[in-house]
């Protein structure tokens, strides 16, 4: 195994990535992640060890939800860990795990339409982030739109349900 | 516009990404590529030129196909390039291309399944050539199942549809 | 043209049929409906005429709105209409055109998933309810899980999401 | 259980609606049939029985196939039956069934794409076909594009890749 191949950490928080629609009652809902389907339809080959920390909508996510996230990022063996988490409150988690997590690459990213819609782009945020976790240098970083951006020189531009970078 | 994001020239040349069924025939065939349709499912912000140099079956692809697209990768000024092109003969062209352009760094992608139908790798595959093309450092690559490959260290394992990382 | 191919009426009321997700706030919502882009997947090739009369979820549904949909049904010359509508109401809005429309065929059909989403039952209902328009004797149906019903033997079960016969 | 409710007997013979794509050849081909999860999809809750007599391209359908397919339509109790084939030769196999089965309601359809391509019309011919095997009277007829017609005023456009309706 090359150097760039040493095993990836994927955690899974929820977020509209995991998403699914509730037939009955018209409302969106977690169940499962879909994390390994996606891979499976990816034909990805990386090492990778998923594990599920919560299944939560990221406006619901606590400050202890976000030290849950940080302390398991800092306790792993992993050097380079992906998170999926919603996009609404990414970049303050990204915040908080940057104050203690040092040494390591980690990158969050998430979708803005359920992987199981049709029109989702969460598939290609997750080969892009998978990407990006393999090749940036140790710090704390959110990819979405094909880019990455450091924790602290990205906001999400609700308007446009994007983000942009912006000077530190 | 920070200096990752400079621009990226997307060099498209077919492959089953861009393959289509012909409900008539019951045969696959080219038409236009899905490129920006792709770019525009995954939200994709970055700042992008597609330039189709032709729509071919990668084993169709002749010595003049691949000094042609060489030649296209020297001439423009862009630094970064991803192609998209069919497995089957991927690894040979980026050897090509290799020979003759230097100081850009330079990704080839495709997919095991074209875009248009549900199962496809594309969208994946996209998403991972385009992180890696910002990220990797001058050189020629090919991006599948989630990993990089330098041009020189890669075979295509044909029973698994996959590609090998091997010794140089 | 033979006698089965009188023109068909469609009457477009809205239901989870035609919604979307709203990738920026999560919710779901109405734009335009997807009856076009459903038929031409279907390679339908009936003479149709689509009107959309509002554009609702069938909870909010008024008698007032109900009423109208029974005047249209009146109003038109054609002898075979089929509605697509929400499906918690659809029954109730059967109910009022059959005290009123006399001598046609009426088959409302709905979906329990949004067609824009993967998992839609809507292209097969739409298939299963084009079918029983022209080929039932005048009346007014439910077609919804490959059956029809009649409109005062039909009940939904809304712990299992499905339409059941019921002894009028 | 209503009259309307008799069980439904579906045989498989294969056609374009059950044709895969072998990702490692680049060629379409056979595999299990996908009518249990179009049915799923579509909600379905017909009582229905369903049967693969073979998994081939019609245009490699033999006399000896059509006999076997006839065959089976005689000898089971079912009154009311489905089958599903390739469009290229689906009027031969309706004009021998009809040679031989009389009182029974026998409806034949296929696709023009892969149920397991997203742009497939199979979903739509699956529905409107178990609608029609319901309510049409004793007979054989071919479902497409929306319409039935009946095995013996029928032609297959092929260079539209529709169905046609012609005088006896």
């Amino acid at each position: 195994m090359s150097v760039k191949e040493e095993p990836i950490l994927i955690l899974v928080t929820g977020g509209t990535f995991d998403k699914e629609y509730n037939e009955l009652t018209g409302e969106l809902f977690f169940r499962d992640t879909h994390l390994k389907e996606m891979l499976a339809l990816g034909r990805c080959r990386l090492p990778l060890d998923i594990r599920t920390l919560m299944m939560i909508d990221s406006l619901d996510m606590t400050n202890a939800d976000r030290a849950t996230i940080a302390e398991n990022c800092s306790r792993v063996g992993e050097k380079k860990i992906l998170i999926t988490q919603g996009t609404d409150t990414m970049i303050e988690t990204a915040k908080v795990i940057a104050e203690s997590v040092k040494n390591k690459t980690i990158v969050l990213t998430g979708a803005m339409v359920p992987y199981t819609f049709g029109s989702s782009d969460g598939l290609f945020n997750l080969g892009s982030a998978l990407a990006f976790v393999q090749t940036l240098s140790p710090g704390v970083y959110v990819a979405m739109n094909g880019r990455y951006f450091r924790h602290d020189q990205v906001r999400k531009n609700r308007e446009k349900g994007e983000f942009d970078e912006m000077a530190q």
